[in-house]
């Protein structure tokens, strides 16, 4: 009966291909680097978007569309950022195509060159500081809180589905303030936001903190993070909320009269989550059996499968699940019932397993006489018989209590991975071995690419709110106040 | 306190500009003939989304999203396609930038050419059928019933904001059937869909017909549409539904075992519907006074303005205010306070009509002796007191009265813009004049041509569920069997 997936021991990343196209999420298409997003993967991602959409507006942002190109001359115009993004983008150069001269193909028509090149956005800063010129004049119009959801572009060269692929779907914030301290205040709720939907919808515990000067956003000041700790002992980036300072202002001329009438440039701040997330959600939860999914975000959270012989037995069990899908639909549940005669129980089973619904209800004859019916847990994979009565109240409990446990099963798991270097040496081992590994480092970006050229591991972060402590950097030898994280990553 | 917009009288198509700015709704980016689609628009679509979304699953479809891009030869398959699309399509030909060498510019890296060109998606039956022949193998696996949500190019020479723009938002469905008779009647269902959505939600009455062969979708055997009058007399696609026979099916190699073994192309459809729905909202309500939404698609659909003089009036109207909305946001019904002190309530009243708020209530300090308040309706700038008490059961029923007054205003225009011409002479003439005129036309290419040159109409449909009628072409004097509709369109 069970699902014949590589085990996450023997190939962590073929275990992970195989519940990506086995629990039909997505797959490759015949672009290079570009997925398809199943109707099954796209499904928990509309939840995930639904959720995150219902988050922004509740802190006051409001959505908004801008353009997919960007001009070249845009990109250039802040120096860090095109540093950034430039290498790896989509260039637009024609706009019409042709047939060949002999006929028997099609080409691009050379009269159609575009006198500057267009670049397929790899992110939308530049188009959007561009127009947020002609929005703000005065302090009036400030702050600007603005998201969009889109799809973007980044010309990566090793492709991963959902974890690194050459168009992803994502949302970005771009949000235009008065001061500094307003700027760097909406940079912070972000990321809280971001931890909160990673923990509460996503049962995936994070780590928020900055990024090092190495691995901050191109044309930032400050990069916010949340850190999540995969199966592998590998750390993945699940968002990021940027602190802009005044560079897309200056870069664009974006300046506002100040109550008092002075002429000041705007401060910025950027932020994002994109189809990555669903890479993360996958590998927090999912075993050897397949797809784990949180309740919160499972397309439907409850399956019914009929065990009979024959018509007249399905009929039966047949009214009777309908009475239970009813039951749980009146809760707000999602459940599916399936029916289908070309497939058997087992086989069904297998598929839900493979699928990560929460719950698996078994309903035959006997438990029709008997006025039961079994309940199997995807999480923990146990199975108990149930009485029918008040199941909608027993399901209920049952899928709060998956939601719990699954966050505080990968809580436990980051705990135990998570560990405290003293030296070198120590340090060299931990992070062979994969994890979180907190240690002293003296806070120069020399260190650090010496420290990744060494062992492959990077800053994830300087973690948010831990307390102060004296040391010595590890690899250099010089203080340090802070312990900040390691990781190899994503 | 009125708008200072230019009428429609004096010129439709700057009046059509003024409100799209005015309103907020949309502006012109700084890449040529992509819009900026602006937060209070972009509310309005997003309504139009998730209503459509639903009607989609209704009947029970569900989305996926697939790559932006297509490669050359895909679009090269099917024959009539490529002839509609390649002449406007935007083509990627590199994937990387470089530093010019004098180090002063940003340049497209020469070695960063593609091997294939990449076309952004105009429209995706190309890439979908590609993918759709590794997930169809069985009769088991059909039917399958997919839409996406997403931007798409089409490198248009002339655009207007909404109603023509190069990149634009969209649904497409596609759909794939095991027999001709179900793709039949899925095209016909979903151009149902479409009517229904336009005529209860846009309050926007349309005639469902079938395109002449010159307007069908390059690539579709038949293709339905829902047309709409617009104020000027000119009409307007609002959405077409494609029966695409095996056409893709043949281009993509997609062909399934049926029940009995045998092995047969796969039957399609695809539909779709973009912002243009926008332009077609705005231009069949709107007045000289600015926008007029009807209070289903309205971002919100009252607003309250305080009339007060200091600050101690305005604690009191705020409190009465705060009531208000609370017990009509009890009714589901969304309400926007508008408190600022930076704006008198003349500015406001301007403001919101150019938005075309549905209900605007202004609340003063005589009104709390009184226990009164006045509403403006923005279809017919009526206002009139009302008594304050249960003032959420008149305020629902004002709204659905707007609702509906806005379909049978649209509707008696068209009833009283729609002619029948029985000689040549009347033809033009009606034409001239604008509106839908039916005519009796001989069914072939050349005589529409000829039409077309002549009075700039076109046939915007065979209508559905018409009589059949004998009479004979206007133009070219042989016979015809029913009459079609003419109109001159957007």
């Amino acid at each position: 009966m069970a699902n014949k997936l590589t085990s996450r021991e023997q190939d962590y990343s073929q275990w992970y291909n195989e519940i990506v196209q086995g629990a039909d999420l997505a797959e490759n298409s015949g672009v290079r680097g570009c997925m398809v997003i199943k109707p099954y993967g796209y499904a928990i991602w509309e939840k995930m978007q639904a959720e995150l959409d219902r988050m922004f507006k509740a802190t006051g942002h409001v959505n908004a569309y801008f353009p997919l190109f960007i001009p070249k001359s845009y990109l250039s115009k802040e120096a860090a950022h095109v540093e950034g993004f430039a290498k790896e983008c989509a260039v637009v150069t024609h706009y019409r195509l042709k047939n060949s001269e002999d006929g028997k193909s099609i080409i691009v028509d050379p009269e159609a060159k575009l006198e500057e090149e267009l670049i397929v956005r790899p992110t939308s800063e530049t188009i959007i500081w561009d127009t947020y010129r002609k929005w703000i004049q005065s302090y009036r119009d400030l702050p600007l809180l603005i998201n969009q959801w889109a799809n973007v572009v980044r010309w990566e060269m090793r492709t991963r589905l959902f974890l690194r692929t050459t168009e992803f779907l994502w949302q970005e914030g771009h949000t235009a303030h008065a001061t500094k301290e307003e700027a760097i205040e909406e940079t912070e709720k972000m990321i809280g936001v971001y931890a909160e939907f990673a923990q509460n919808f996503m049962a995936m515990p994070v780590i928020q903190g900055l990024k090092s000067e190495n691995e901050r956003f191109a044309g930032a000041e400050e990069t916010y993070c949340i850190e999540a700790l995969m199966q592998d002992g590998k750390s993945l980036q699940a968002g990021t909320s940027h602190f802009l300072g005044q560079n897309f202002a200056k870069a664009f001329d974006v300046k506002f009269a100040t109550k008092e009438g002075k002429q000041e440039f705007v401060w910025a701040t950027s932020w994002g989550v994109s189809t990555r997330l669903m890479g993360a959600l996958i590998m927090t939860h999912s075993d050897d059996y397949g797809l784990v999914l949180p309740p919160k975000l499972a397309p439907f959270q409850v399956v019914i499968v009929p065990i009979y012989k024959g018509d007249e037995e399905l009929v039966k069990v047949t009214e009777v699940a309908i009475k239970v899908k009813e039951s749980l639909e009146a809760k707000g549940i999602s459940v599916k019932y399936d029916s289908r005669n070309t497939h058997k129980p087992g086989w069904k089973f297998a598929e839900y397993e493979l699928k990560g619904v929460p719950l698996r209800l078994a309903l035959g004859s006997r438990d029709i006489e008997n006025g039961t019916i079994e309940i199997s847990r995807r999480d923990t994979l146990e199975k108990e018989t149930y009485q029918i009565t008040d199941i909608e109240i027993k399901v209920e409990n049952l899928l709060e209590q998956i939601q719990d446990n699954l966050y505080k099963k990968a809580l436990s798991f980051r705990e135990e991975k998570t560990f405290k270097a003293d030296s070198k040496e120590e340090f060299v081992k931990l992070i062979k071995k994969g994890g979180f590994v907190y240690a002293h480092w003296d806070g120069s970006a020399e260190t650090e690419e010496l420290i990744k050229q060494a062992t492959k591991a990077t800053i994830r972060c300087i973690p948010l709110g831990d307390k102060k402590e004296e040391g010595t950097c590890l690899f250099s030898g010089k203080p340090s106040d802070q312990r900040v994280l390691f990781a190899k990553a994503y």
